[in-house]
This record gives structure tokens, C-alpha cells and sequence, in this order.
């Protein structure tokens, strides 16, 4: 089947999701899926991967490089240009088994059509190159100019970010360097243009743009093609761009890139069998994973909405060790790696977050920045009905991002049999995290366990509540983890802590479930009102208010964001029996808003757990499908939270390999204990698990797993 | 001096405040400073002590007796009556060294001048009575007509609560029986009248109404006088009405009250030399305290806004121990301890709220009514901006009111040596509110110290803080309470809990004084933005709006509502140094907005203990002239606050003798050690301590305390 996804026909109101799900990337940046004249007004970004600015006492987010494929056309002295001018025909397409971005769109002029086209890729074989091939053709002879320059006058949420720029243009080569305010980071884009036709060129150098005029007498139906080489580069880059874009051809390094596509496809893909819109929903995802992985890169990881923009701060979330990373653990281990050594690197940060509320050892940033920096404000919402800022506690409370690191270095380390992570810096960090939640625990005076009062779980429409259970069991599973780790880690330097993770993992309150077999989700839960999803939803005077926070319409109420208990039980599923799940999953789910894009894929996986595929199939679609279905949730409050939802698409595929195709490990090897849904007939696809290639075939019922 | 309040000239926006100021009460009712023709718009009401009732899902409060003073004229078939007709002169008086109302109005009719008086009085002498003198004349000759009944349609702010009426008339007395949905009380106003004069009398009985028409020829300048006996009784009595009012002279009863008044007045007046302002207001405080003092009742304590209305559900709150004891302590014990026999006989009300948040001991409601019943409920405030009821945590986190009613009862050991109510039940609830307080406690751990989590303290504005440094020197003050009683309790039967109450009493977190001297008011409060009171004042969008909350102006700001450190020191003043007491007076008297009427006297107090009479004197006078002022905080949110401030009563009281006159015990005896503003020459004074009347007199700055 072909992976390529099309919209045919112009509709404005696309334009900021159409950003989204047209997004090429390569890891080092990603470009926004607009179009090549727009500006800051459409939502334009070349989004850079870890770059990050204040402005002022906005928040801190990441940077959008000057933006070199700025392009547009003038017949006849007149402008042609979406979305101002409407088209006769307009087509947009993403082939995203090729990572190429392409458009096609037909005006009427006074004097007869005009139709301009364009293909572009962000490299995945050099990192710092864009290119695009713009063609231009008109049915009648015209005047024509292809104006194509470098657009610094960027799109920014909290900006603006450049504070100072140099634009220029020498040996045939021009530049728009923008410095940051904060750190005076440049940010520079360069382009070179070749063209195949005969034509006036000229340029303007602008402060914050330079332009190239290309103009030229157009024969009726004949095709006048121009080619860019673009190059990102930026101070903080740790590696070189390679070759000089002047000698580069459109043709060799789209053959370049189309070929490691290739490469990552070969062990990405997931064939099924019987399902089209399945096959195509899952890979689409596994598209932006790869858009979006640090490969070959040092220090970074993956955002909440990876490159497709500053929402969320650019900033890395739980989302990552969580929903993302058991992807590449299993296809590319390397890029696992480099997504934990990022949290390694950052345990300073962390280090500090947790003593600045008097806490010990290592509290990592809910919106985690460049050297763990915590990009999150006390104020994370704005009041729709006053405007003013609310406070918000993700901030201050949810702890359980320390825990979720462990675990994705848990899934690491069991997936890789990578033990040696532990002398880089991994053992201190679990450690760390370990002392972490022992100063979290305090115990009433003449009881035995050791509790966790005021904390804000993933449900972020509770909080401040006390023994969130997923964040308690979470707890345990650090200080038995830390346990476990010493026992592999080849020194004895932390040994003296035994007794403080013992006693903690043994006297931690772990909620147990109630006589109707429900794990309450926090000290209270059920004493709240007990009412529909849908009920709460009228409730809303205004469609953008917040659900959370003190006083919105689901915090007294029993209606949830996201998976919590449920997103326990699929983390802990050896502890519980699947009728213990399975009534957890029929409790909660009505009670689930879904608000959240990490809800759905726990709900699937925790059904395929109870061999429910029926339930857990629209999960995983709408996982699968986060990015390709309009009228996601763009905003909390007044604040926009529009992009892509990289958690969705790791979610996707946690629950096709892990759920459907029933994949886990027992006594160290992989097995494959499928669930499939009804019309599945099977699934194919690789994975890598301890440095071993494996080829995984699913027929109805039954797998097998090959080493090849 | 003349202790008079006069309003001349009517202004209609002061109806309201005027219902309050001019007062009238008994301890068993309480009724309204309104005019004899007002009806519920106006918010008459005779306000019934202690008798609750709730109607559908609204707030649980006091009821209004239906009211017999309803009176008004009609001349020439024409009704004269305020506020719907402009009169040519109004006067309404209050003389509150003799608890008598008065008004006399003067209406411009076509033929003439008709001028309208009346007195009344909440007889002092026989608890179930109210007596009125109308006086009617016209300057010209007319048909006059007086109509006078019992209107039981009344002002109700969470009504209505009569949900049946028997009205009717017999042997001359006409009576509006109302029996309440909830527990079906039966609230029975009844009514006879007198007349000097002929006129033709006949009766309208109506459901809830019952009126006398009394029809007469009216001749130029003479006075036409009806007198009005009435009753108020209800099913929930323990003590018998004294006489038939039919048998009884108004004449007979207003000297009977008066004495009444005089023997109060001989005991409470205190005499202020030089300052006749200051004693004018404070003097009119004390009218207050004894308007609502329980006299000769049982059962009964006082509410917050005393008999002024239905404003906080008529519930009791812990300013009754902390601010109104005081007084009666030192007149008339007997008082005292009946406020503190209510609360012995709500132990279990207290030990049910205790149990409801999985907490042990008693936890006296935030809100008490009948019973102990917790009239609090988790919305106590509306948001202005949504209409919604706002979650507050009153009635669940303010542990601290337990405490207050444990020093409420101190106070009353130590000013009568009253060791014997322990074994009436006091000791049992000390007992009781120590296991409250240790379930309360949590240790981190690793930690030496026992904390407590997630309170509100007195300064409401600040919600769920961690150890408030008010709260936590008050649950050690019930510890060290405890153990110090039980050494003079007769029984053993408490002694296996002494190593709890030690362990409690010495190892809970007591903040300390920082390098400044400050005592931080909770963990984090330095951190909070420091900013003055009229910045946040500014940042208000609606008036109305509460400062408190998530998301009030105050909350995220050093603004508190109250003493809160403030009135930890002035309690516990023998703790700390002088110095200490002043710069935590300096550093947080600008930051308080004193949005409390528990407030001020505090402050007041403080300063006094400091010797700065200087500071206290205004702080005094905003205290005792809180119901002479107009303009005080009427609205929290959409919720009506108005009414009487009998704590700010009784706080002027404690800040005039504790502060001013020094009055302080030291080794069991009354001592005097005066700090008296520089315009008082003296004071003069009785107290009873101790079974024992003293005579206290104060000149410039030495004192005499002589026994009598």
C-alpha cells in the first residue's frame, strides 16, 4: 500500500492542523506542513530540535529557525499566494514512506491559469539541509517572477527570540543569521538556488530577509523549475554540516534521502493483514517518530508535540520515557540511548528542582529544557473567564516524572541487556531519583505506612490529592528498581542505602482494590460526584475553559483526564489478575475524558492484556490516528496546545507490538502471544532485542518470533 | 454621657446597616433595627437563638420568628409607611444603656402633618416577650386607621422555612404559628393590644398573617397610643413564658426591663476619662455582648453575626471561645460557661466531623449549629464571574477551631477556678479534641519534627498551607492543655495517654523566629509575592469578588486576610519577647487586610503588650465602632456577609481591659498593669475572678485593683 497522505482542495481553516500533520522533520528540525508563501500569520516554523530562548518574562520555549523556503510567484506584476487568493485547484501531499513534502495549486489569472508546484524533504541523510524543487507553469505567455528568499521574521508563541540579525548574500550563497535574546544563540539559514531556465535575477537584503527575484518571459505550458539547497546551522551544533550547498543537486540528495528512509523503513514498518486504514494509521506514526528522533545527535531528546512547533514550551515531558521510547528500544536502541543519556545529563537540573522545594535528590522538570531546566511556570493556564493566570501545580507536584524516567531506563535495560548504561551515569540517576521519593514519604503519627499526601497525578484534573495510587506504586517501583540495579552495578558505593530502599519499598501504602475490585485512584476519589463524561462537558460555559484546577467542572467530579489506575495496571500488569484489570478498565473508562493525547493507548494495551482486542481496537486507532483526525484539543484555557502528538504515535505503537501482537519478554526471551482484532489476519515487522535482529510474523492467533 | 445612637433624617440605602446597628435582643430573639411597617424586602427579622432549619439542598441556618411589630397608618384611606413615602423628618434612636428602639416619623399628607412614633423594646426581664407603644397624631382632623399584626412572611436569606401556618385569633390574642420543614419546630409569635383611645376594632386572620384594624376619628394634635404585648414561643423551649400577656402592662414591663438593664449595666459599664468616643463605642460593644448572651439558657452558645440574622447560617464559630468569653468571664461567669456547656454537649457532633474525614477525637465544626451539626458545607462562596459555587476548605482544614474552644475553656478555669467543670464533661472533650490533633500529625520520614499538612489557618485567604505556624502552637497548646488538666482531673481513667500527649507536646514543629525576628506565617510564605494591600485591592475585577480561594487576588501574595501570627503571639505572649512581638507586628500589620472583624483587636492587643498604646488605640477603635461604621465587608463572593460583629465586640473588650488596663493574672491574682492612650486620664471598671467582684481603677498609668 502507498504511504501518502493527500488533501485535496484549499480550506483556510486547515491551515494550523494541516501544519501538523504535514510535518516533515529529520530530528534536527522539523518543518511545519504549510505552505512556501506563508508567513508567521500561517504558522510557518522550521522548528529546532533543543534550541530554547526566554523573551522577557514570557515562557521559555524553543527556537524556529529563519525559514529559507519562503517562496511565491507574481504574474503580470500581480501576486499569486494561498491562502489570500483562492485557487481553482489545490492539492497537498505528504509521502511519508519518503519523507517528501509536495503541493500543487492552479490559479486563474485575467489571462489564463497559472500552476505552481513544489516538493520538498528535510534531509535525512545530511541533518542541516532542506531542499525544494518550486516549479512554475502558466497556459498562456506571461511575465513572470519567482521571488524565493529566506523569511526571518518568524512565527513564536513567547517571542520574540531574535534579537539581533545579519542578513547578507556573498558568493551566491545568502544568509539570515538570527541571535537569541537569552543565551545569544545564532540560529543561521543559507540558500542556493539553481535554475534551469533563462532569467534576471536579482536580490534585496532585507534586515530579517534576503530575497532572490527570478524573472523571466513564461512561454505558455512550459515548466520553469528552480532548485534550493537550504542549510540550518546553528552555535550549539556538535557536528558539521557536510558538503557545500552550492556543489549539492536537488537530485542526489533526495536519492541520498529517499535511501535512509529506506533504511529505517526496512526495520520500522508494520504490515497488517485485512486492515488498510490500520497499517496506514500505525506506519503514519511510526513516520513521525522517526521525523522527530535524535539520530546521530548528542544531549537531546524528543518533545510533548516533537518538532512541529514551540507548544509545550519545546520542552521534553514524561511522554518520552513513557510512551515514546519503547519504539526505539526495539528499532533503532541508539536513539533510546541518546534520549536517557539526556536525562542523565540533565540530573543537575533535576538535582536542583527538588531543593528548591526542600526536597533531596533528583526532581526532573515536568517540561523539561536544555540542562533540565523547568520550563514550567507556577501559572500553566490562563482564566478564560478573568485572563488572569491560574496557578497550576504540574509543576510543584507531579512527581511521578522522576519514576517514569526509571521505567523507560527499566524498559532500556530489559529490551538491550544494556547493563553498561549503569557506570554512564544511569545508577547515580536512579539513585537519585530513589532519594527523591523517600523525602516525599511521610507517615501519620501511630500508622504503619509511609504515604504521599498533595500530589498531582497523570489525571491533572485532581489536584492536590493524597496517595495518587499510580504515583505511590510508582514510588515503589524506584526504590525496588534502585534495589534491583545495585545488585548488577559493579560498584559497592551505594550499598550503606539498603535499609532506607528497603524499608520504603516495603512500608510505601500501595492502594489495594476494593471489594469490587477497583483501585481507588487517590485518598477520596470515590466520594466525589459520580456523574457522565458528557454531563460534565455541558457544564462549560466557555469551550476553551480549563477541566482542572480548583474549580473547574471535572474536579469535584469523578471524570478523569487521562489514564491513571488504568495506566498503573498496564505498567504493572504481573501484579494484578486480569479480572482485577478488567473491572478497573469498565470502571474508568466511562469516567475518562481522554483530555489527554497518553489516555487512549494505556486503555488498548490494558484491554489487549485482558484479551478484550474488540476494546481495545478504537483506542489504538484513535492513538494511531491522533494527528490524521481534526478537532484534537487545541487549547487549555486560553493557552494554544495545537501540534503533534509523538505520545499518541509511540502509544500506537506500544499497543500494536506490545498489545495486539502480544509481544513481551519471559526468562529473557521474546515471546509473541498475540490478541489480534477480528479482521486482522496477521501483522510482520522486526524489532531489535538484545543486539539481535528478530522478524515477528502473526497469523491470527498465534506468532512466531525469528532471529534473522 | 448619653449612650444614644441617633439617625436623623432617613436614607433608605442605610436599611440594611441600620437593621444591624439597632438591635434589640434578649439572648432568647433578637430583632432587627427596621421599622415597624418594613416587611421581608426590608430584612425585618426576629432572629430565634439556636433554632435551625433547612430547606432543600440550601444552607442550613437560623429561623425568623413571624413578626409582631408589623405596624403601620393609613389616613383617609391612604397608607403612610417608609420606605415608599418620603417623610418631612424621620429620627430613629437606640438607647442602649436601657435596650430601648425608638423612632418618630413626621409625613406631609394633602390636609396636613401626620406624625408616627413608636418604643419598643426585647424585654429583659421575661425572655419571651417583645412590647411596643405606637403613637399616632395629625395636625388636622382625619379618619385614622392603624393596622398592627403578625406577619409571618419573613426574611429568609436559605428559606423559606415555614412550610405550614396556623393563624388565628382567641380571647384577644391573635397568634402566627410557623412550623419549620426540617424537624417540624412550631415558631409561635402571639399578640395583644391595648388602646387609650375609642375606635372601631375588627381582625383579618390570613395564612401566614393575622392583622387588627384599628379605625378611629382622629382630632388635631392629639396622640393616639396602642400598646402591644407579644410572645415569642417555639417547641423547641425549656423554660415556661411568665404571665399571660393579656394581664400585662407595657408601663409594668419597661421597668421590669430597664431594671433588668440597670443590674447588667452596674457590672459591665467601664468608664473611660477623657475619651468619651472610646467609651461611647465600647460601651455600646458591650450592649451587643449582652443583647445575645445566653442568659438563664442551656444549650446555647452565640453566632458569629449574634441574633442580627440569618447571615453565616446563624452558626457558631470558634470566635465565640476565642473573642466573646472573654467577656463574660469576667461579668457574669455563669454566661461562660454555658457557651462552653454547648459545646461539652456537641462532643459527639464534633466526634462525627472527626470520623467523616477519617480523623480521630473531636473536631468541632467550623460552622456549629444544634447539636454540633456542621452548618459548613464545601461551598461557601459563589464565583462572581461563573455563578458557580466555589470548593472551599472552611469546613474541612481548619483544624484550628478544636484548639479555640480548648483555649475558650482555659480562659474560663483561669478567670473562675472552676476545676469542676471537667468532671461536667469538659475533660472529656480536652481529651477528645488531643486525639484530634495527634491524628492530625505526620512526621517525614527521616525527620525529627511532627508536622501538619494541608491546612487553613486563621487567615483564610491562604488555602492548604503546610504547618501554619498559628495551628501548629495550637494543637501543642491542646497537648500541654491535657496533660496539665489531667493532673487536677479526680479520675485516672486518661493517664495511659500521657507518653502520646508528651510525645505530641514535644516533638511537634514550632517555627521559630527567623534571623529577622519574623515568624513565617507557613511554609513558603517569604516566597510569596510581597506586595501591598491596596496593589491586590487594585487587581480586584469585580468588588464582590473573594480575595481568597485558588485563584483570589490574595492567594498568591503576602496580603492576609487576619491576625494570624499576630494572634498567636498576643495568645501566647508569654513566649516570646517583646522585641519579637513588635517586629512581627511592624512586618505583618501592612501586609493584613484585615478583611476579618477578628481581626483588628488582635492587633490591638499585641500592641498593647508591647506598650505602644499608640499603635492599638486605632486598632481598638475599629473593633469597638464595627457596628457604628458603615461600609463594612457585606459580600463574600455572591454570598450576603452583613450583620452584627460581636466578636469585633468582644474584641474591643479584650483589647480595652486586657490591653489597655493591663488586667493580667500572675501568680492566681488579678493585677493591673496599665498602658493607657495618652488621652485617657482613667478607667474604671468590675470584674468578677474568681467568685469575687473587684473594682478596678486606672489613672494615667497605675492601676487599682480592689476587691468590693
Amino acid at each position: 500500500m502507498d504511504f501518502i497522505l493527500t488533501e485535496i482542495a484549499f480550506d483556510r481553516d486547515n491551515i494550523p492542523w494541516n501544519g501538523n500533520r504535514f510535518l516533515i522533520g529529520n530530528g534536527y528540525f522539523g518543518i511545519r506542513g504549510t505552505l512556501e508563501e506563508y508567513t508567521k500569520e500561517n504558522m510557518c516554523a522550521v522548528n529546532m530540535a533543543g534550541i530554547y530562548d526566554r523573551a522577557g518574562d514570557a515562557w521559555r520555549e524553543t527556537v524556529n529557525a529563519p525559514n529559507p523556503l519562503y517562496t511565491y510567484v507574481k504574474v503580470n506584476g500581480k501576486k499569486y499566494a494561498l491562502p489570500e487568493n483562492e485557487p481553482v485547484s489545490h492539492e497537498q501531499t505528504l509521502d511519508f514512506e519518503k519523507g517528501l513534502h509536495s503541493r500543487k495549486t492552479v490559479w486563474q489569472t485575467e489571462d489564463g491559469r497559472i500552476t505552481v508546484k513544489c516538493e520538498r524533504f528535510a534531509s535525512m541523510s545530511r541533518r542541516h539541509l532542506i531542499s525544494m524543487r518550486y516549479t512554475f507553469a502558466a497556459d498562456f505567455e506571461c511575465d513572470a517572477e519567482i521571488i524565493t528568499g529566506i523569511d526571518g521574521d518568524v512565527w513564536d508563541i513567547n517571542g520574540p527570540h531574535f534579537v539581533k540579525f545579519n542578513s547578507g548574500s556573498e558568493d551566491g550563497v545568502n544568509y539570515v543569521e538570527g541571535i537569541t535574546g537569552e543565551k545569544h544563540i545564532s540560529v543561521t539559514a543559507r540558500d542556493s538556488v539553481k535554475l534551469d531556465f533563462d532569467a534576471e535575477c536579482s536580490g534585496d537584503v532585507c534586515e530579517k530577509a534576503v530575497y532572490r527575484r527570478i524573472v523571466f518571459k513564461a512561454e505558455p505550458h512550459k515548466e520553469y523549475c528552480i532548485e534550493k539547497i537550504a542549510e540550518i546551522t546553528t552555535s550549539e551544533d556538535d557536528f558539521e554540516p557536510i558538503g557545500d550547498i552550492r556543489d549539492i543537486t536537488y537530485q542526489e540528495l533526495k536519492a541520498e534521502h529517499t535511501a535512509a528512509w529506506e533504511k529505517i523503513w526496512d526495520i520500522s514498518k508494520i504490515t497488517i493483514d485485512g486492515d488498510d486504514d490500520a497499517m496506514y494509521a500505525l506506519n503514519y506514526s511510526i513516520y513521525h517518530l522517526n521525523c522527530i528522533a535524535p539520530r546521530e545527535m548528542k544531549g537531546k531528546s524528543i518533545a510533548a508535540r516533537g518538532l512541529s512547533g514551540q507548544v509545550y514550551k519545546g520542552a521534553v515531558f514524561w511522554d518520552t520515557e513513557m510512551f515514546m521510547i519503547d519504539y526505539y528500544i526495539y528499532t533503532e536502541p541508539q536513539i533510546a540511548k541518546t534520549l536517557l543519556q539526556y536525562r542523565i545529563d540533565t540530573l543537575d537540573g533535576a538535582r536542583q528542582k527538588a531543593k528548591e522545594y526542600g526536597l533531596k535528590g533528583a526532581y526532573y522538570a515536568w517540561e523539561s529544557q536544555d540542562g533540565g531546566y523547568e520550563g514550567c511556570s507556577d501559572y500553566n493556564v490562563t482564566d478564560v473567564f478573568t485572563k488572569r493566570p491560574m496557578r497550576t501545580y504540574f509543576r510543584d507536584k507531579q512527581y511521578h516524572v522522576s519514576a517514569a524516567i526509571v521505567y523507560g531506563l527499566m524498559k532500556y535495560i530489559k529490551g538491550t541487556g544494556d547493563y553498561d548504561i549503569l557506570n554512564e551515569g544511569a545508577m547515580e540517576m536512579v539513585i537519585e531519583c530513589a532519594e527523591f521519593y523517600r523525602s516525599l514519604l511521610i507517615k501519620k503519627a501511630d500508622e504503619r505506612y509511609y504515604e504521599i499526601h498533595d500530589v498531582v497525578g497523570p489525571d491533572e484534573y485532581h489536584e492536590r490529592v493524597n496517595n495518587n495510587s499510580y504515583t505511590n506504586r510508582m514510588a515503589k517501583f524506584v526504590f525496588d528498581t534502585a534495589l534491583e540495579l545495585m545488585e548488577k552495578y559493579t560498584s559497592d558505593e551505594y550499598n550503606s542505602l539498603k535499609p532506607m530502599l528497603q524499608d520504603s519499598a516495603e512500608n510505601i501504602f500501595i492502594r489495594q482494590p476494593n471489594d469490587s475490585g477497583i483501585i481507588e485512584q487517590f485518598d477520596g476519589y470515590f466520594r466525589l460526584e459520580d456523574v457522565s463524561v458528557d454531563e460534565v462537558r455541558s457544564r462549560l460555559i466557555d469551550p476553551k475553559e480549563y477541566w482542572g484546577g480548583a474549580y473547574g467542572v471535572a474536579a469535584d467530579t469523578q471524570v478523569i483526564k487521562q489514564a491513571d489506575v488504568v495506566a498503573m495496571l498496564s505498567m504493572f500488569k504481573d501484579d494484578y489478575a486480569s479480572e482485577i484489570m478488567e473491572k478497573n478498565l469498565e470502571y474508568y473508562e466511562p469516567r475518562t475524558e481522554h483530555g489527554s493525547s497518553l489516555s487512549a493507548c494505556m486503555y488498548s494495551l490494558l484491554s489487549c492484556y485482558t484479551n478484550n482486542p474488540k476494546t481495545a481496537y478504537p483506542m489504538f486507532m484513535k492513538s494511531a490516528r491522533a494527528d490524521l483526525t481534526k478537532g484534537g484539543k487545541e487549547w487549555a484555557g486560553l493557552v494554544y496546545i495545537g501540534g503533534t502528538h509523538p505520545a499518541s504515535a509511540g502509544g500506537a505503537w506500544i499497543a500494536a507490538v506490545k498489545g495486539f501482537a502480544g509481544i513481551t519478554e519471559e526468562d529473557g526471551k521474546l515471546i509473541c502471544k498475540p490478541n489480534l482484532p477480528e479482521k486482522w489476519n496477521g501483522m510482520r515487522f522486526k524489532l531489535i532485542y538484545k543486539n539481535k535482529l528478530y522478524l515477528i510474523e502473526v497469523q491470527n492467533n498465534s506468532g512466531a518470533v525469528m532471529i534473522i
